[in-house]
């Protein structure tokens, strides 16, 4: 079930859509006519909100909660891409007539989106290159992690892997001070996101609990330091620009 | 050492252009002006065409010849994210002042290339939606094959991986008559390009053989029927398009 909670008042970009970089240095006009047909959507936990090769009708930016992008093969068998959360940008914006999506959506949690109609973006792409430039380099920067994700799972330890999954969350935080996350996502979910198995995920943890002082209590993380964690994965990583401050 | 063959004439867009599908549409102008800034040139094998985190100053699109991109970790780990031939583009258009490439490139062979100032690109992209269109389809088929790269690596066995590489290059040839692929690269590359140990990818090469009748002469392979390699290959695939006729 899903549920209109509001339309956006088109004169401040919230939050969440100031994080995606989505309008960033988009003219005014344009920001409005965008702002004023975006809705705000709440979203049970459960709730199927694309599928793979449907029409992409709208885009969306998370608001809260927590997302799974995913695909399924013919045999049935499910990779998980990625676990998003508030500010990420989920659609598929490729400025053509009729844009399909290319995995499928679900809400792990109740999520609250911004629901931005795909025609209103892809009319204002061909008027408004900020917008156009702000899509590539949002697209490049996906592009970016996939790859990341794809060095990562050839050459890091399962624990390496899970450590650079929580540091992508410190993102903006003092290294060396304490990091609470709330993560309320099923451990088999955050398994096939990292390629590994749920024992394999359950002794990484353990791991990071030893090594990095991680503590962990239901949904509740502790990262007492983040650069304790990134001596532990950043080596073992191409990345030349530190995740973490 | 690089020789410049020839100044494009800008009149006609050179075959390799064409297949990386960077000037559809674009007025003709813009391609001239482009095309009448492009350079073709000629590498050895060995040669670096441009280090990770270097200024993006040009960008390629291979006329012929195989190239590797790369990265590597502080430890020294190598990652092969891919083997790229006639028609691929190389490089890295985000529309920003000073975009620096995500990736190190080595030519495998003697390689040709179209090089392009990427600051004329840049610069059309910010009047010309046609070009910022392409950039973006070229950026999300780019992020589509890394993830289903991450899906493969996840799901696929060796020999599926080894055939799903084999078969994107019988793109737009008949599924049942037999393609003919010169691919003479050193087996490691390829081993390391789809995650694979050596010892691994010489197994997986004797069950195409023994499975879907591979044949092997030094760089000659020959694929007796796509469509028979694709009956081994595709069920474990989540794509919905197929992508051999």
């Amino acid at each position: 079930m899903q549920r209109v909670v509001q339309r956006q008042k088109p004169s401040a970009i919230p939050a969440a859509i100031a994080a995606s970089h989505l309008l960033d240095g988009v003219p005014q006009p344009v920001v409005e006519d965008i702002l004023g047909q975006t809705h705000l959507r709440l979203v049970e936990a459960g709730t199927v909100l694309f599928l793979q090769d449907q029409d992409a009708a709208s885009a969306y930016v998370i608001d809260s909660g927590w997302v799974k992008l995913f695909r399924e093969t013919l045999n049935g068998d499910e990779a998980i891409f990625d676990v998003l959360t508030c500010g990420n940008l989920l659609g598929n914006f490729d400025g053509g007539a009729s844009s399909r999506h290319r995995d499928s959506a679900t809400a792990l949690t109740p999520v609250r989106l911004h629901t931005i109609p795909a025609a209103v973006v892809s009319r204002h792409m061909r008027g408004c290159t900020e917008l156009a430039l702000n899509i590539i380099r949002i697209n490049t920067q996906t592009s970016f992690q996939h790859s990341m994700d794809l060095e990562h799972e050839r050459l890091q330890s399962a624990p390496q892997r899970l450590g650079c999954f929580l540091l992508r969350f410190c993102d903006g935080k003092p290294a060396d001070q304490p990091v609470h996350l709330n993560m309320p996502i099923d451990k088999g979910v955050i398994a096939t996101r990292l390629g590994m198995k749920a024992e394999t995920l359950s002794r990484a943890l353990a791991t990071l609990k030893a090594e990095a002082g991680l503590m962990v209590q239901g949904s509740a993380i502790t990262i007492p330091a983040p650069s304790r964690l990134a001596d532990m994965v950043c080596n073992a990583c191409s990345a030349t620009e530190r995740c973490i401050d």
